[in-house]
């Protein structure tokens, strides 16, 4: 059985030979030099640097020659709220959390509450705004420092960002769109001109602090499509090219080549942010992907096979100790631990993620204030 | 010599069969019962309604069904800042004072300030920002009650505006602007989006208000594209069309088959508001295309025709007396008086018309904030 592999902003599935999306998105790897560079500055490196979950890069160089001339980046990441958070949104924002910490640099964090109505037919302009205010809870849940990030919400600051917005948007035709997004004649014109705002962040802080500032995006390799189309657009301005630092996707209960990366459009694939413990165990033990064998007999002899386990690659993005995760390793492939073990292994991981989340996340309702721009 | 006539939202040339124009448009003649029932309400008749200059409209009749029910329309007309104002946009605003005064209407003033930034090549942001101001003062020095009017500047009205043009841009696709505006896959993406923002005033009073409010949109025949996008958008909002009121063109120095309807990018052609007493005389007398004949025996003989003659036809926009007006025509077309007396009642007439704008204009400077939502 042939699957296709299809990475866009929109869909992501089959099983991807990431060293073919490098050269096929023409990014550059993430390799021991840079790291020894990240290093240096952050002391130790995330256990996502160590396992290559972040593995490939644009202009990361250029942002670290000009933090050691002092000149600081800032980061910015986003998300256009149009339903809950799941454990894929939430790597990605815990790894720039710490990329926050250990560099102290600033977040600006944009919510496109428009996106998603412009690109969803069903959805409504009232539900992305429902979905605007529980999405920012999980963000704040992430212990960003509210002192050094900023939320921009494009509907709420269009004031600041609707003016930039068109001066991207000049320097865009829809043929460039056309290609990059596959947008036809039959698309709506808030959905061509979207990608100008998506672009605003990355030097809305240069315009606002009257000075040249690089920006680092960190995001999962899909949304690349945007910001190569931002990073052609912004030098005509006079503004740096957007780096970025991309990862791989947390794929879905399926496994990479039937559910692609999570969603939280297919319920049964992904774990929410909200899940409470029962759930997480009744969604890991009934639809996690397994790498076991079909008997206990069978897989004590034969052991299995952790490079296709669900559980096992969850695992990676969850268990920080690098000793662990190789026992766990060692003794699935040997066949020492079962599936159901393995299963129960990251059930207690990610409960106890999640229940430390639950509780940031029910205090956030009171600091939304703080974090908006 | 055949011209050819163009009648875009952008160019207007030729010589204009308006009764034409009401067939393709598909608009309806402003006839003699709807101006029975304006009058109703206004006491008298402003002269460019005598006089057919506002000729067509669509929806009125809803409009003062409303009216009389007790629902008051609001008007809405705009300004998008990219050079000086001449002649021709005055004579459409202080109309439209007119029809605030008698009615005792809100008047809702949009100043796209990105709009010709977006269509003009050349133009940068910042010079759009100055004609932004120049042009506002000229706004204010129609006399608009400053209780009733509101300005709108879409960069600077965003946080109210973007979030409603989204609305209106996810039902309108490429096709829709494709065809009415003949934009191309090389048209920018902040140009396609554009009729989305310029669809808001129309609107945005109900918004505000929570209820549905009729709007009569003022405005010359040629931006009648605009708004029939607007139309057919709109309910889908569940917002009544817009209604109008259409004018004729005041035409350039030149006549309208040389030069057009009037123009601030053809110097030549347009009188500014800014224009001193002077200049106004040395424009008239050099460049009005007269239509006297070449030497004054020849015009006594034969009289002068005033139905080509730019002088004459200005003086319809400008000359409120209708009895002074027919014996001008009829002086004129006896040859009893002269091209160059012709001439010298325009300039006496624009000239008192100018210095009081232009006094009022002065005062203007220190009442922006006043008008500006």
């Amino acid at each position: 059985m042939i699957k296709k592999v299809v990475v866009t902003p929109w869909e992501v599935k089959g099983n991807i030979d990431y060293d073919k999306l490098i050269k096929e998105f023409g990014v550059s790897k993430l390799d021991e030099e840079l790291l020894k560079r990240i290093k240096k500055h952050t002391k130790e490196l995330h256990f996502f640097l160590r396992r290559n979950i972040f593995f490939a890069h644009r202009d990361l160089k250029f942002v670290l020659d000009e933090y050691e001339k002092g000149n600081k980046f800032f980061l910015y990441t986003g998300r256009a709220p149009s339903g809950p958070v799941h454990l894929g949104h939430l790597t990605v924002w815990y790894f720039t959390k710490w990329l926050q910490d250990k560099f102290g640099v600033e977040l600006w964090f944009q919510f496109p509450d428009e996106e998603k109505f412009l690109f969803k037919q069903g959805l409504t302009f009232e539900e992305s705004q429902k979905w605007l205010y529980e999405n920012m809870l999980d963000v704040i849940a992430v212990g960003f420092d509210p002192k050094k990030t900023h939320f921009l919400i494009d509907t709420q600051h269009a004031n600041l960002m609707y003016k930039e917005a068109v001066k991207v948007a000049k320097s865009i035709t829809f043929s460039t769109v056309k290609s990059a997004f596959g947008l036809t004649d039959s698309s709506n014109i808030g959905a061509i001109f979207y990608t100008s705002m998506q672009a605003v962040p990355a030097f809305l802080p240069s315009v606002i602090k009257k000075k040249n500032i690089p920006c680092l995006i960190p995001h999962a390799i899909d949304q690349d499509t945007h910001f190569r189309v931002t990073r052609d657009a912004l030098p005509k301005l006079g503004y740096y090219k957007p780096a970025s630092i991309q990862g791989r996707f947390l794929p879905g209960l399926g496994g990479m080549s039937a559910d692609g990366k999570m969603s939280s459009s297919a319920m049964n694939t992904a774990i929410l942010s909200t899940d409470d413990a029962k759930i997480v165990k009744n969604k890991i033990n009934k639809y996690a992907f397994s790498g076991g064998q079909t008997t206990v007999e069978e897989h004590r002899e034969k052991g299995g096979n952790p490079d296709v386990d669900v559980s096992y690659q969850w695992l990676t993005f969850f268990e920080e100790d690098d000793f662990k995760l190789t026992k766990i390793y060692q003794d699935y492939k040997s066949g020492k631990l079962l599936s159901g073990e393995l299963k129960a292994i990251l059930i207690e991981k990610l409960n106890k993620f999640l229940a430390e989340h639950q509780k940031r996340r029910e205090k956030a309702k009171n600091q939304i204030d703080k974090f908006i721009y």
